[in-house]
């Protein structure tokens, strides 16, 4: 460099060299604004996302809202009604934690029954981790004033849509939280904007995004997205209802593919871990598909209900190799095969797909989705 | 909303009502690429900061860099010189860490005699934190063979000023990082992209951006930025040479100049505390103008080397206040009150200032900056 480069911008944006680092979207045609938009995990590193690659789920596009006439309304079985400006919000004492959220249809293409050659981004990118900042769901309960009867919270969005999920009481009184900022600034309008319901540990549609409306209720309400949607079928014809918490599970991503290893010798392999059920305890890796396995170094320190950055060297040898991770949580669950998991479901099974993924190695290093 | 909102983007931006919060560059007009854009403290929650508005010190603007083409040297007083591609740096094993970033010129206007009519961005934007990715450079430094002569590190930037500082091997052999990602992403322009020096706890400009040689040698080099530029006068007219860590330090951004209280009641005192020597141990808020003090909370877990969030609740009964925070580390280090400090410093001693801050509260509700 023999100039002075460019000048002070307001707000940074990422390198001209780095535009092949973008979330890939997924609309159907005949449903506007409904979709996916996955975050490129292959292409990070650490255990946080960026706020402009966070993964968005939308069921009717993102709702461009003032934030001076947005209000947050808490009814149904309490004492007091509230309502809530974004100012007033402010004024309440206010918490930050780092969370993961991941869409319960995360990773559902692995539910095929040959293997989707698609990149880790494709197949397990609706999974992101942020720092979220904002007022305890429980002190606002409790200066509504809960009433005995009110066993569940219906909680809605201001999109078009008018998304809404219930949730149980118990949740709302433990670690919930009426989430205002995301890794330092508001909400991204793709994640909520104002305001969204962060529900930790949860499946993703849990965090209901532009909240709108809180109604505390006796019974579920039964939306839409808890009886079509949302729901998990298993071989005798039924469906579960209300499974909240995502299960232990991760993921390589690195190496991964598209990301062709260049030649034998050190590698490190590298990935992502999380339990809805807290911290993960442990990650375990094999090369040789699952029939011996390595404890990973997992980044420190492991929080609970975040993303956990586990790594381990490897020394390819230039053969044929088969990648996998394996995730156990600090409650014992352990991420089971997808065999295991497989046979546990109804083949027409969607949400909730922990089961362990498969890298496979060419000796070309071409690495490629399998199933072993 | 009674329409579908906006379709699935690649990159998101922040909500169009969040213009304000935004990055305050000032650059000497006689010296191009020169100058310092800071971060909106008193707009952000949390303890990160998002990568678009991380502060930016540079010395001659923002080079436009192909990592295809970018290289980093490691020579001088070692076995075997090493030169890495970016594709070469990805092989290596990888560590994250949170990690805050102080300028060694921050909060400077509190040297003045009179307390500068500026909010907390303006007078204390000069920090900002990141979870950064990286290899970690004692793992280069081992493969380079470190020769018993070198007892420091020359790192110099690919910017047209070539900003370059000595750092001593021990940091090198301790927790400098070749840094990579930030929060995730590659780095931004503004921070380095494609690498920079990461010296956990450090002043700012150690933290080489655009990194492109390491050169160890047997006594500092001297350059212009340790020589002219930061040094620490004292009052017997010398100069303090290399002094790295930032010290405890803490400033309440909510409220804060600009942020006007609407009516008395409850508030929340919510700020940052570092400290370049380790973890932030307490924090103490007081209203009173430092006569009394009472102990914040600190959002766990608190890092060593990292920003800390403390929050205090306070009942505001509508007459006049002074707020101040008081941040002590692990290492017993107490931040000083500003008079402290000066009696300590000459006149003209700019960096390094970690003395108390103070804002005045007005019966209206109005915040200002003042000595006390």
């Amino acid at each position: 460099m023999k100039t002075p480069g460019s000048p002070f911008v307001a707000y940074c944006q990422p390198s001209r060299f780095e535009g092949k680092v973008v979330r890939i979207g997924a609309a159907p045609p005949n449903a506007p604004g409904t979709g996916a938009a996955r975050t490129p995990i292959h292409l990070l590193n650490g255990t946080l996302t960026p706020n402009g690659l966070h993964f968005e789920r939308s069921h009717s596009g993102v709702p461009d809202i003032d934030p001076s006439v947005h209000r947050l309304l808490i009814h149904g079985l309490v004492k007091r009604p509230l309502i809530f400006t974004l100012d007033a919000l402010s004024r309440y004492p206010m918490e930050s934690r780092i969370a993961f959220i991941e869409c319960g249809g995360n990773s559902a293409a692995l539910n095929q029954k040959d293997p989707a050659q698609l990149n880790a981004q494709a197949l397990h990118g609706l999974i992101s981790c942020a720092e979220w900042t904002g007022v305890k769901l429980s002190t606002l309960l409790d200066e509504a004033g809960v009433e005995p009867a009110a066993k569940w919270i219906l909680a809605e969005g201001a999109d078009a849509t008018g998304m809404s999920r219930s949730a149980p009481i118990e949740k709302g009184l433990d670690d919930a939280m009426i989430a205002l900022y995301q890794n330092g600034e508001r909400l991204r309008p793709s994640n909520g904007y104002p305001i969204r319901l962060l529900s930790p540990g949860f499946e993703g549609n849990m965090q209901v995004k532009w909240l709108r409306r809180l109604k505390l209720i006796d019974a579920p309400a039964t939306t839409k997205d808890e009886t079509s949607k949302y729901t998990l079928l298993t071989p005798d014809g039924k469906a579960l209802q209300f499974v909240f918490p995502m299960e232990a599970k991760s993921v390589i991503t690195q190496p991964s593919p598209g990301l062709t290893l260049r030649e034998p010798g050190f590698h490190e392999i590298s990935g992502l871990a999380w339990s809805g059920y807290g911290k993960i305890a442990r990650v375990e890796v094999s090369v040789d598909g699952g029939w011996s396995w390595e404890l990973a170094t997992l980044r420190e320190p492991v929080l609970s209900k975040a993303l956990t950055r586990f790594r381990i060297p490897w020394r390819w040898d230039g053969g044929p190799a088969v990648l996998q991770s394996r995730a156990t949580d600090e409650t014992g669950n352990v991420q089971p095969t997808r065999a295991e998991l497989l046979a546990k479901r109804d083949a027409k099974a969607l949400y909730h797909f922990n089961g362990i993924a498969s890298w496979g190695v060419a000796q070309s290093g071409e690495v490629t989705h399998v199933y072993a």
